[in-house]
């Protein structure tokens, strides 16, 4: 591929693989600078790509439920880490170690089982997301809301950067796919040809539906002139960049869901108590040396901003120059290379730039711009550059401002908590900040000071060090992104980030409506006493709504009384009725709840063997009305909502319980989640 | 105050009430036309506004709990509820009627009622807000992460439409108050009167501390020059003004939270079911004709197309036309007077070109916009304007893109549930819509359909209709806001407002960590069994971490057939060995859920009157192990969350429970809500 002329890379958009017009741009092997590939989308057309996504991934993806979803989302997680080693062949030429490949690649594929997890978890197996409790809107309960998310009817066009070319588009494609949203992607020019590899081992496994999945190598052309407000752009790149597109025409008439995640300046706190000799100190060095070599620096959540005690300044500066000095640079495929070569050397060309503009506010304390010494690689052709660590006064301007998107950090001192979160606010906005102490309430000050201007803090110690992610890995579970300068945005999340491509609605209605419209019993809709109980039917047999009444069951002084000597909870309100009567809430011996609950079960249980399996949990239990002896219970057990799983043959159904007194009084409330059979065994 | 120079609107900035220079730009009484007022910012420094808010206004807020400041909010519903007859006064020189003015100014303080009430029930008594669930990040429980909200440390700029001068700045004020923002209000000129009474009642009442609310009365100015990442702004007004603000440079620059809320081209939809003799038939003419005349169509979620089907088009408009026929339009302090003026002369002559736009597109139903009978009041000097219904062809393009913001709404025929939701959706983008049927199924399935492009769905029928909010009312609970053409934000939503004015920060560490910085006990972290039983501790004396373990107790084969013998719960799991081997969680005899945790309340209850005063609820129960005959348990309880109320003597404290068997598996994990009494009695 990289002797003459190389191929042009191929886009899949409108149901089929297409070459760009033209020679194309060259893009070079960032080791060796040979031509890797060429890349152009001239005369590919955008508008129709969207209206392929929208005709036809969007209405293909929404026929599936959440749990179908995410059942693909796995499918094609297993089938990527089966087909890894093809990506990390193409990754090297970004100039990535196999470590570097490795969190870009299978920290992609970790998304998508993530997600695929998390779909199946905290979604339900429909395609309706109710979010949120029942608001009450009236006194009769006639008229109530309910919060819906359904998925936006156009496409999710992902801008990537260069320095993800799998992570970048799988994080983004992995919640759109869940929310039934199709994506087109738009990788940066320079590493594309390792994201057209993804896309064609994704497309040509067949495992998702035509239109999901849409791919412009090259220029985004005349793109964003076609979004509408049903499309949602995602970008990660440069602040510039980002300021540009967020004021783009299209996206600004239509109110385009537009998210930004940009570098930033991000830091690293060390605390007073981490002297040399602790393992926070230890852990502190160790970790800006990896956030600054990994990758060559090149992450947008890496630590550009170092603070540390005054007193220990001197101690950092030295031990981690003493760990950068053991930092073998070179040709990324020598396994002794620990960091690899920038991805271009323009990319070489920029971060020298931005290291005149710091050095300008401090000296140097490890590291030469202009030299490194390599390993089995020409340091001339390949865009190598040394680590540097500067150390700068925090009280200049530039340290704060100018990101060397490069293996490059810059130490400051700092004399108080209060300073030092000043500091860390003068970033304007990061991804992520981390602290590293042992002292909790030096974690607590700094967490809360720093919070409004980071997306995420992590506070590293001795005691989660072993387990620790790291600064600089944005998590599937946890928000990524920051404000401000960080572009203000946020990507995955979890659900979170399914939910940023649907639309929220409230619903308001009647109780039988809402119970319509989402698929689950509210209260107020009406219930169906069937003649068969409810717990003999199987999950295809049942519907919401049905429901049994059973009681009513008297409680006496006898079974309060037994029920104390019996379990042991002899609290004094059910045993002592002097002392029940100063109680300010009872006024004299009341029934315990879990006799009340344990009566309901026995009224509303179908005891022989069939379809439920078990009672797995209980939820929002809540007594509402004293129990007093002599009341009468009754119960009321409604199906609420049933979510048969995708790879089992039972699934859950969550029942409503409403225990009544003899006055109509609901006296406890609660959930009953079961486990039932699909069929009649 | 009308006659002669009338006064200059002051704006209350940096702690005073200030001037702006010059003679101003004169308002004018809608109804009688005459001077009401003068307005100018002239020479009010906004940067120093804003700095005086991030300064002054944020820090005072900051040292308020969640709960002190829900309390504020009450107390400042109800001073304004007693004021509220001199914010009606001003309020009709506006043209709005006595209705009018209570939709604006009750809406208003209900907006501030229903946040205290949230923020009461739905926030911690804390400042800290602790969101979704702790996402474990590791095998070992080391290393997890909770995502947190922390109020931004700059200010909300809320910029508001002449139609609702007080409900606008209450509904934008209440959800930044409550996560602990202050406001900066800028009303529209044309109203601004009654803003600057709103604003003079709270700021004289004292009742909310100084920087949490500043007025602007005039225009912006450079204003928004000076917004940073930490800002907010807040638009509602014309879509082609939000283009412009969510363009503005420094909004671009520094990715500033920017929510527009637009006017949108509102739906309703009336079923086929509904024929003319259905309460539907006539609650859709009825709330279409309200809808046209309240605030005299000025409302930005007002029905501007009226889709019914088509054998019905003729019917629908004969109601409609003979109900508007009877609606009097005139002086609204007359009380035979159904509507009102419009805001302005300027206000009707843009109505009117409106009309002349959509004229193209179909002809007139009802009313003529040159011409209305008036009502106590010079029909030239007032801006009066006839309530006109028009009849169009719905493929045109104009009905669904020309909006006349007045009494103005357009007819327009379907024949399918799909072609309906397609017209509904060539809005692109609305604030409400409503579906008028008694038909469910209809209902969903407009519902699901339109939903993509809309904030609010109501469904109107005889089953709520007496108790319906109406299709044009932003509830506070509910989210306020569409996509596209309606801005594409989102208001209120109840805690949702709240958390738009808050950084989300994902916080990783281990367990001890992340219970110091969220003041929660989080799985993990270190308890501390203290010598005093925690039950016998009082609020003020119980910390976060207390714990007590009981235990253990053997569950007996008796103990499970008496059980089930006494509640009646004889499930065949835990009564039938041969039946229950054949289930296949369990394979054989089980104890009951509910034993297990009554048992368990047996080992942590500390039985004599204490601070303890109920058991008021359970959460999140899970039966983890199956628990079998001859099984030991033991449970450990731990203080999880204290929630000490502000108007009581007593608070809400959450426990952990984690009961396990003799191989310290957890067989059951759940949270205990208990009531606890502040002080030792």
């Amino acid at each position: 591929m990289a002797q003459g002329a190389s191929k042009v890379l191929r886009s899949y958009t409108s149901g089929r693989w297409q070459v760009g017009e033209g020679d194309g741009t060259p893009l070079h092997d960032a080791v060796t600078g040979e031509e890797v590939a060429r890349i152009s989308s001239a005369g590919i057309d955008m508008a129709a790509a969207l209206n392929h996504g929208r005709r036809v991934g969007g209405p293909a993806l929404r026929e599936l439920t959440f749990h179908q979803r995410a059942a693909l989302l796995k499918a094609l997680a297993s089938h990527l880490r089966e087909h890894r080693e093809e990506l990390y062949e193409l990754s090297a030429k970004t100039g990535a170690t196999v470590g570097d490949s490795k969190f870009d690649i299978d920290g992609g594929i970790g998304v998508l089982f993530s997600y695929s997890s998390k779909g199946r978890r905290e979604l339900p197996n429909d395609t309706v997301y109710v979010e949120g409790a029942v608001e009450p809107l009236s006194k009769g309960g006639t008229f109530l809301a309910q919060h819906i998310a359904t998925p936006l009817r156009g496409v999710a066009v992902q801008i990537n950067a260069f320095n993800f070319p799998a992570w970048g588009p799988l994080e983004k494609f992995a919640p759109a796919f869940l929310a039934g949203v199709p994506s087109l992607i738009k990788p940066a020019s320079q590493t594309a040809y390792v994201t057209e590899k993804l896309v064609e081992l994704i497309v040509e496994s067949g495992i998702i539906p035509e239109g999901a999945l849409q791919l412009i190598s090259g220029s985004a052309g005349d793109l964003l002139d076609h979004v509408t407000g049903q499309d949602l752009v995602s970008f990660t790149g440069s602040a510039s960049t980002a300021q540009k597109l967020r004021a783009h025409p299209a996206i600004v008439r239509n109110s385009v869901r537009f998210n930004a995640e940009a570098d930033s300046l991000n830091c690293s706190i060390l605390g007073p108590d981490a002297t040399p000799g602790t393992p926070e100190f230890d852990l502190y060095v160790k970790q800006l040396v990896t956030e600054m070599t990994v990758k060559a620096g090149q992450k947008c959540t890496a630590i550009r901003r170092a603070f540390v005690p005054a007193e220990l300044l001197d101690d950092v500066a030295e031990a981690a120059a003493e760990r950068l000095a053991k930092v073998k640079v070179g040709n990324p495929a020598n396994s002794g290379v620990r960091m690899g070569a920038l991805a271009s050397l323009e990319q070489r060309e920029e971060v020298r730039r931005s290291l005149k503009a710091l050095r300008g506010a401090g000296d140097i304390v490890f590291g030469d711009p202009e030299r490194v010494e390599v390993v089995d690689a020409d340091a001339e052709k390949g865009a190598f550059l040394s680590p540097v660590l500067l150390k700068a006064d925090p009280e200049r301007v530039e340290p704060h401002e100018v990101e060397a998107f490069g293996p490059v950090s810059t130490l400051m001192s700092y004399t108080s908590v209060e300073q030092v979160v000043d500091y860390a606010a003068r970033g304007q906005g990061s991804l992520a900040g981390s602290v590293v102490t042992a002292d909790a309430q030096f974690a607590r000050e700094v967490v809360l000071g720093a919070a409004p201007w980071h997306g995420r803090l992590l506070v590293l110690d001795n005691d989660d060090a072993k387990e620790s992610t790291g600064h600089g890995s944005p998590m599937p579970a946890l928000v990524h992104g920051g404000p401000g300068r960080a572009g203000g945005g946020e990507e995955m999340g979890g659900v979170r980030g399914v939910l940023h491509h649907m639309q929220r609605t409230a619903v308001q209605g009647s109780p039988n409506v809402l119970s319509q419209v989402t698929g689950r019993w509210v209260e107020g809709a009406p219930r169906t006493e069937t003649e068969i109980h409810p717990f003999r039917k199987s999950l295809a047999e049942l519907k919401v709504g049905d429901s049994v009444v059973a009681g009513p069951r008297a409680v006496t002084e006898e079974d309060v009384a037994h029920f104390a000597e019996f379990t042991g909870d002899t609290f004094y309100a059910h045993t002592d009725e002097a002392a029940a009567r100063e109680n300010p809430l009872f006024g004299g011996i009341v029934a315990h709840g879990y006799l009340v609950v344990s009566f309901a079960a026995g009224l509303f249980v179908s005891p022989e063997p069939g379809p439920v399996l078990a009672n797995y949990g209980l939820e929002n239990l809540r007594f509402l009305t004293p129990v007093k002896p002599g009341d009468e219970l009754t119960v009321t057990l409604t199906c609420k909502q049933t979510t048969p799983r995708e790879n089992a043959d039972y699934g859950e159904v969550r029942w409503d319980a409403d225990v009544t007194n003899q006055n109509q009084e609901s006296v406890a409330k609660y959930d009953v989640l079961t486990l039932v059979a699909k069929e009649q065994r």
